[in-house]
C-alpha cells in the first residue's frame, strides 16, 4: 500500500447510524409516509457519498389518531378487528394490536368510544357510555396478554369509565340495590359497586394508560366543564355531569382508599381511565412515551449517530411532551435531533434550548394549503440537505 | 489525569473553519447584511457548544449593483468620488475603490453611463456615450494602480466603448479627418482612430473586465438587437446601431489584428469593453470571479472545513457563473457548500448533482413579501441550524 492524499474510504463499521423517527404531519401525511419520505431523500444524498449509512425506521405518534397504526407499522404486525358498540350503543368495529410476542396488546380507545362516529346523530353526553371499549378490553384480556397500552382521548363520553368498568364485570348500584343504568348522567346514583364478577385478568395485566391532557377528574378544569360542550352538554348537563363525576370519585375512592379527583390526567377522556387507576393499578403516562415504548425506540435512539424527527409544525406544545421532545429526551446529549417541520414556529433560542435543530420543509414562498400539498416532496428535498450534511467529509475527519 | 467517559474537550487548534460567502438576497438584503445575519446565527450555535469556531466572513456579489461596496468593504477601505458626467452628458459623481496596497482600482461602470441615471429625460440612444465611465478610468490611471477591475452593465449607452477611448485620449476620426461624434449612432461613419493621444498608463495596466451576458457585439444577438430596446433603440435605431457597431468592430479589427464581432460578451454594456480588448489587452471575465478575485475569496474558501453561501434564488442560473456556483468552484470537493436561499428552485438531484446542500430561509408558509420583511431574521435563524449541525459532536468522533 502506498500512502497518498487522497482521504480514506471509511469501512462499513463506521457507518453513519441514522434514526428517522417523526410523528405525523396532521392533516397532510401519517407517520409513516413522513419516515419513508425523510429515508428518501437521506439515501439519495448518502449515495452521492463515501460515507456508509444505516437508517433505522421509528415512525411515531402522540398518542391521538394515527398511533396505533404506527404502532402496528413498527411490530410487523396484523391489525385485529372485535364487534363492540360505540358510544350510544349502536354496532360497530374496533382494532387492537398484539405484540409479536403476545404479551402486549395496543387499543385506541375512541374507536370504540369517539366522538366522529356519533356525530351523525345528536349527541347524548348524559347517556354516552363507555361500555364499548370495555368490550374490546375484554377481548385482548381473553388472548391472554400481559400489559395493555390503552390510548385514550377524542371521546364522546363523560361516564368516569363505568361503562368500561362494567364491562370487565363490575355492576354498580344504587343505595337501594338496583343497578345503575350506563352514562354519565346516572352517576350520581352510585351507591357501590360490586366487583365479584370482574375478569380476574383485568387485575392481573399492566394496565398503561396514555394520555395528554393533565386535567382532573371534576371542578372548573375537570373532564365535564372542559370537554363536556364539545361532546353535546349543555350548561345543566355540565353541572349533572360534574356532580355525577363527583360522586363517582367518592365511590372509587372509598373503593380504593386513594385520591382521585385531583390526579393529573384523570379527566382525559371523560375520566375513561378513573377506574383503571382505581381499581386496577393502572399507570397514566404521556402518549408519545407509551407508543416510544411499544416501538422500542429508546434502544434505537440510544445507538444513533444522528436523529431525524418531524412533525407538522414545531411550537412550545412541541416541548411538552410529544414526540420531538422525546425523542429528545431518549436521545444521546451528544447527538443531533434534527426537527423538519412544516412550520419552526419557536424561536432559534429556545429551538436550540431545547437541544433541537431545526429546518422548516418549505422551499421558498408558500401558502400553507400550497406546502401541505407538497409536504411529502418538501421533506425529501430537505431530508437531503440534512443528510448530505451529515455525511460531508469533512466534518468526519 | 484520570481517564473517565466524558468526551474530551476539543483543542482550539480543532476549531472548525466556517466561510461565510453569499451573494446579496436582491431586493430583500446586500450582500454583507446577510453575511453578518449568517454569522450571528453560527455563532449563536457554536456558543452553546463546546465545539470551537472561526468564521471567515466573505460578502460576495456577481458584479451586478453593490459589487463595489462589497469589494471596497472587504477591504477595508473607503469609496473615492470622482466628478464625471452621465450617458447624455450630464454632471454626475461616480465611485471607485483602490486597493490598500494602491495597486487595483475597482469600478462600477453604470456609476457614470447607467441607465437608471438618465431615466428622467426621453432615452437618447443612438447619442448616449460611455465618455463618462472613460473619465473615471482616468482618475484612477492617475493613481498609478497596475490593474483595473471594470464591472459592466445596467447601461445605457450602445456606443462600443467609443466614449470610454475618447476620454482615455483617443481620437476617432471620419474619412475626411473630422472627428466623429459622441454615441453609438455616430460610430458608422469611423473610418480611423488616432491613438497618439492615448493616456500612456491604459497601455500599461491589466484591465479585467467583468460581464456576465455572453452576447456578441453585433447581429440578432448584439448589443443593439438585445439590449438596444430596453435603451429606447426603436426598430430603426437597432438597426442604426447594428451597423455602426459593425462598422467600429472593423475598424479596430484592422487596428488590432484580432477577431471581435463573435467575442463572447463583447456585447456587454453596448459593446463597452471592446476597445479595451481589442487595443488594450482587456480580459472579459464572470463578475463573480472577479469579484472573489478582488477579496481574497480562493484561499479563504481553501482553508474552510464548511462554507456558507447563500442567494435570494437557487435555481438553474445561479449554477451558471453566479456567487453559488463559484464559491463551490472554489472549495474542496471535500467540504461541504451551504446554500442559504429565500427559494430552493432547483430538484433535489440537480442540488446534488451540484455538489450543494441548499436550504430556503422560509420558516414556514409565508408570501413573498412576508419573507422579503424578515430575511435577515430568517437567514439568522436557518444560519443557527446549520450551525448546530455542524457544530454537533457525534458528527466530528
Amino acid at each position: 500500500m502506498i500512502e497518498d492524499d487522497h482521504p480514506p474510504q471509511p469501512l462499513a463499521s463506521t457507518a453513519l447510524r441514522v434514526v428517522i423517527a417523526p410523528d405525523s404531519f396532521k392533516g397532510s401525511a401519517d407517520a409513516g409516509d413522513v419516515a419513508a419520505a425523510i429515508e428518501r431523500g437521506v439515501r439519495a444524498a448518502f449515495a452521492t457519498t463515501s460515507t456508509p449509512v444505516e437508517i433505522d425506521l421509528l415512525p411515531l405518534a402522540d398518542g391521538g389518531e394515527g398511533t396505533l397504526d404506527a404502532i402496528v407499522a413498527a411490530w410487523d404486525a396484523q391489525l385485529h378487528f372485535v364487534d363492540t358498540v360505540d358510544a350510544i350503543g349502536r354496532p360497530v368495529t374496533a382494532r387492537y394490536g398484539i405484540s409479536p410476542d403476545g404479551r402486549t396488546a395496543v387499543i385506541e380507545a375512541a374507536d370504540a368510544n369517539g366522538l366522529p362516529a356519533v356525530s351523525d346523530v345528536p349527541l347524548q353526553p348524559l347517556a354516552a357510555s363507555s361500555l364499548g371499549v370495555g368490550r374490546v378490553l375484554r377481548s385482548v384480556l381473553a388472548r391472554g396478554v400481559d400489559e395493555v397500552r390503552l390510548f385514550i382521548g377524542g371521546s364522546a363520553t363523560t361516564d368516569g369509565g363505568a361503562g368500561l368498568l362494567t364491562a370487565l364485570g363490575a355492576t354498580l348500584l344504587r343505595r337501594d340495590g338496583t343497578p345503575v343504568p350506563l352514562g354519565g348522567g346516572a352517576l350520581g346514583d352510585v351507591a357501590r359497586i360490586d366487583l365479584s364478577g370482574l375478569d380476574p385478568s383485568a387485575r392481573r395485566v399492566r394496565w398503561r394508560i396514555a394520555c395528554d391532557v393533565t386535567n382532573p377528574l371534576v371542578g372548573p378544569e375537570g373532564a365535564a366543564a372542559v370537554f363536556g360542550p364539545q361532546k353535546g352538554a349543555d350548561p345543566d348537563d355540565v353541572a349533572v355531569l360534574d356532580a355525577a363525576l363527583a360522586r363517582w370519585a367518592d365511590v372509587l375512592e372509598a373503593e380504593a382508599g386513594t385520591p382521585l379527583r385531583a390526579l393529573p390526567g384523570a379527566g382525559a377522556a371523560g375520566g375513561l381511565a378513573v377506574p383503571l387507576v382505581a381499581l386496577l393499578g393502572g399507570e397514566l403516562e404521556p402518549g408519545w412515551r407509551v407508543v416510544a415504548d411499544a416501538v422500542g425506540a429508546a434502544s434505537a435512539l440510544a445507538r444513533a449517530d444522528a436523529v431525524i424527527t418531524g412533525e407538522g409544525r414545531l411550537d412550545a406544545q412541541s416541548l411538552g411532551g410529544k414526540v420531538v421532545s422525546g425523542v429528545r429526551e431518549l436521545t444521546p446529549a451528544s447527538v443531533p435531533v434534527i426537527v423538519l417541520a412544516g412550520e419552526v414556529a419557536l424561536a432559534p433560542d429556545a429551538v436550540r434550548a431545547a437541544r433541537l435543530i431545526a429546518f422548516s420543509i418549505a422551499p421558498g414562498p408558500r401558502s400553507l394549503d400550497e406546502l401541505r400539498a407538497e409536504t411529502l416532496d418538501a421533506l425529501e428535498r430537505v431530508a437531503s440537505s440534512v443528510g448530505s450534511l451529515l455525511a460531508a467529509p469533512s466534518l468526519h475527519s
